[in-house]
């Protein structure tokens, strides 16, 4: 078997889960929340289209995460004054309230995963993370692959 | 905001399933169901139980996966001789028939994500990945976290 990114990241990926899924519990919040919740704190005010466009997530995981939200005072959902059929999503005051703590259970996990690791590794790894993140996204899937 | 790693391997992993959903479609397989089929191929007749196990996924999800699998004919389920409770997995003809085209398909992402890298980055890359995941599993993430 060659070695493969695919099946390292997903690793990666259910594991930062799991951690998660357990350092936000005492917040009620899961970690699946947690790309549209960062994305707020980045983009307060986006639209539910928008959030699911930039986090890469489908409408319908999207449309769960933010009604589980909702539910426990993180976020709001307002009308667009422009367009009466949409609506923005808004951070609460108790999510903004939190923002730090999340924020620190989010580092902990690069401080935890790059303990060890001089700088000049670091550097390295986040440069071949964000270049291959860079790629995909000036990759157009369909076209790339449909003559494959 | 301080460089996320959790951040970085979470849009990877996004993209990955994606790209996964798109190629794998002819197949009527889905991102999901991928590393079932894959830790079969590697540990065929594993219990449904080992199987969540090895990669991480919780019972709801590794039973859903396997439910679609059995369905779309690419494993079946055989009472184990030695545990009447439990259920062991095995992979079909279909399945094996498959995996070539399966593992060509998970390859080509790798390809495509370190096309135009020097080898000794592509080395580099692994490594860290690597490293990474053998820090996670030698971890015991309630003992470390406990006391934050």
């Amino acid at each position: 078997m060659e070695r493969s990114i695919g099946r390292l990241v997903s690793i990666l990926y259910r594991k930062n889960q799991v951690y998660l899924n357990m350092v936000l519990k005492p917040l009620n919040i899961t970690a699946s929340e947690i790309p549209i919740l960062m994305c707020l704190f980045r983009h307060d005010g986006s639209s539910q289209e928008a959030l699911s466009s930039y986090i890469s997530i489908d409408k319908a995981s999207t449309a769960r995460a933010v009604q589980a939200l909702l539910e426990k005072g993180y976020i709001v959902k307002e009308k667009d004054s422009a367009d009466k059929r949409a609506n923005k999503i808004f951070l609460t005051k108790y999510a903004f309230d939190n923002e730090n703590i999340i924020q620190n259970l989010l580092d902990d996990w690069t401080e935890f995963l790059t303990q060890g690791m001089d700088e000049k590794s670091v550097n390295i790894m986040f440069e071949i993370l964000e270049n291959m993140v860079e790629k995909i996204d000036e990759t157009d899937f369909k076209e790339r692959w449909r003559n494959k």
